[in-house]
């Protein structure tokens, strides 16, 4: 494809997504298609190449009928994942350049760009002096909580050496995101190395004086506390840790703080709300989510640690074939050394597209419009007879169930997910069923709260 | 941003590529700047939103010239990345749509296109039956390599319950890459785990009685040998190790055998290459970059495992909120389950936008196209009297040095990378410092090869 045919068809492609994003609404939220349809209708791969127009004929014929909307706006489900607009230019821009940088000299600019933007988010989410410098973009928390715990188990002692010795334990609640556990066992700790600690059954927020207790005990059993990870915003119920509590005792057993906001993390841009992230300034580490509430297209999950060297060193392996001087010189920062893969995307355009169209001003303003909405369905939700609340609001995410019990409040998510009108996604909390409402899509409205709500009171 | 701006600057940003991608071959392949010169050229947070024009002038005044031009024809450093043109559509396309397939339910059609394209190139490529059903995309072949290791790990023990046991050993070449030492770090293993068998010291592949007897000795001393990766096409020198009698071995000792194919893979899509390939019959897992030699966008790892319950048994945690009735049912791949991350990007788009706009014809042409061009320089190599190959030629990749010594070898690719006109990177090879010439680029031509061969003869 030469660059006039690019210029051609990707208007057409541009055009493509406008008239997608236009229609999306109209769409039903939760693609209904049964499990093969959509690879029954795919062709077999062509001898000889064709132009553009099949592969957009597809989409619309096969591709968008099989597709879940994530960026329709009554997409209430896990949590809303916006790729804004400008994002996806931004994306688009990074794709073009189709740079690489795995190292500082593989591409200057996309690690200074990096390295920019977080230490600049750090002032604007009022996040701790120790995390500048300290700032790298990861694909996802998942990624982002592994990494934690590799420069744990480095600073712990002679992992890199020799490997985990079996005695390393990490902390979690049982409402902390499965990745966590996950995590563990990739790092070779097994299940057996996973403490869930109990949560407070009003506030899911988990529960320091057991978390002391197990930690007593493991410790006269021989076992190495390694590290707690902290959540504000549960994906269950948005639950918040008592991160502080949480701090002081990994200070007396010299355990890493990991702080998992994937969700909720990006609220620190507004001032009003800091104070659900108390104590984050004793964290080792931090992690959030631009591609949930910060508009930013899948992947991109902001991490922070305050300690910069021991993930590197942790990480870090130098082949002939990757020297190169200023690596040597010491004054630049390879970013491979800080994550899982070797190669990476320039994802810093994407998240600066972002941050300068809407300006912090219109990402405050984002967030404070789906934390408006949801405490309207809030009052709504209190105010009637059937529906309860089963946690309380956190932020932007309700959690509901009917009176009547499992069974109704299941057959209400139910019958509005095959509606196609809306998409719920359920959890369970204190052992009963519950309807969670992750407000959050950009494109999201009153009018589509409402209409979720209705749908739910008439199921 | 409304559908109508992004119609109006989508279109900018399109035509910014696309002259972008006319002019590369103008710029200096190896960006000039020094550590800190982007960095200081870059406005801080707009408290305010702003257009797009600001954004795009950034990119000309300070991103580009900070940038290494990796589509550039004169780009023969590490491997070439190619983001060919169709490449970007397709990546766009899905990031427009804005899906994310971490399960089956939350887009269908995300999985079911990865796992038809997978399928497909099991036969296009050659690759063994077992493979098939077991294809997923991985964001990087260091990741493939660490699914790979999880999933020998899980088979060997009781991994998932109770972590490494300190006993497992993994079992590379000199050669292979550095992820795989990376990967057996990760997993908990150590460096002490990791043994790295010495080559055969004209072709640079695995020496088959050092890996015997090093397992003898290990197995002797209570280690339990769990992976070997070979690999087809080193980074290198392009070298092949023997993968038919490394299987005889693996068959011995009950070990995975893992085949590193990243940068060659897409080589098997000619049938007159597959003799590069025997022997992968019988490799448990295998993995092809599609992001180097095959002309799609970074990252794109193709990754097949005969094995992938035993993966998705590795990896697989399910918390309530996850839970959904296409899982349940037993009839869906979830593809959550066959990585590192929770969440991901609808890849396959990209993909299958290459395989449709080249067709396999068009594909195989530009493999053959990359190796008649590394055959002609080999044969103005081998007629030079200074110059030399130090390895043999391996598809299109030459290492090469002058007879005088490291000295002038090094001076000579540092005098061509710093005049910008072309970017080489170097390995050393028994001792001996060396340049790589990896051709692979899309846009690079006869006389880019030319200009480079003459620029290394004049330096």
């Amino acid at each position: 494809m030469q660059p006039d045919e690019f210029r051609r068809i990707g208007h057409q492609v541009v055009d493509w997504i406008a008239d997608y994003r236009e229609r999306v609404d109209r769409l039903p939220v939760l693609s209904p298609v049964e499990p093969g349809w959509v690879r029954s209708r795919l062709p077999e791969l062509n001898e000889r190449g064709e132009g553009f127009d099949g592969l957009l004929a597809d989409l619309d014929a096969t591709i968008v009928p099989g597709t879940t909307h994530w960026q329709h706006p009554s997409f209430f489900a896990y949590f809303p994942s916006n790729a804004s607009l400008p994002s996806v230019l931004g994306d688009l821009l990074s794709t073009g350049l189709g740079a690489q940088g795995m190292l500082w000299a593989t591409s200057p600019a996309a690690t200074e760009l990096e390295q920019h933007l977080l230490d600049e988010l750090v002032g604007a989410m009022g996040l701790p002096d120790r995390f500048r410098g300290g700032g790298v973009i990861q694909d996802t928390a998942s990624s982002a909580a592994l990494v934690a715990l590799l420069a744990a188990l480095h600073r712990s002692g002679t992992w890199r050496q020799s490997g985990v010795d079996g005695t390393e334990t990490v902390y979690v609640s049982t409402q902390t995101h499965s990745s966590l556990a996950k995590a563990a066992r990739i790092a070779g700790l097994g299940e057996d190395a996973v403490r869930a600690i109990a949560v407070d059954p009003v506030t899911q927020g988990l529960d320091v004086d057991a978390l002391v207790r197990q930690l007593k005990s493991d410790v006269e059993n021989g076992r190495k506390p390694v590290l707690v990870c902290a959540t504000i915003g549960t994906t269950s119920t948005g639950a918040i840790d008592p991160v502080d509590a949480i701090a002081d005792v990994c200070a007396e057993h010299d355990m890493w703080l990991h702080v998992d906001a994937a969700w909720a993390g990006p609220a620190a841009l507004c001032p009003e709300l800091r104070h659900f992230f108390a104590g984050v300034d004793r964290a080792d580490s931090f992690c959030a989510n631009a591609h949930k509430w910060l508009l930013t297209a899948f992947d991109l999950s902001l991490f922070w640690t305050a300690h910069p060297a021991t993930l590197v060193d942790a990480l870090t392996i130098l082949p002939e074939y990757l020297r190169n001087a200023a690596t040597e010189s010491g004054a630049v920062v390879d970013y491979r050394d800080w994550q899982i893969p070797l190669g990476r995307r320039f994802r810093a355009l994407k998240l600066w597209s972002v941050l300068r169209w809407y300006g912090l001003e219109g990402l405050r303003a984002h967030l404070r419009r789906h934390i408006d909405l949801a405490e309207g369905l809030e009052a709504r939700v209190e105010a009637d007879e059937n529906w309860s609340l089963v946690t309380p609001r956190s932020l932007a995410l309700l959690v509901i169930a009917h009176r009547d019990g499992d069974e109704t409040t299941r057959r209400a998510m139910d019958a509005v997910n095959a509606s196609g009108r809306a998409y719920l996604t359920h959890t369970v909390v204190n052992g009963r069923f519950a309807i969670r409402i992750a407000l959050g899509a950009e494109a999201t409205e009153e009018r589509h709260v409402t209409a979720v709500w209705e749908a739910l009171r008439m199921a």
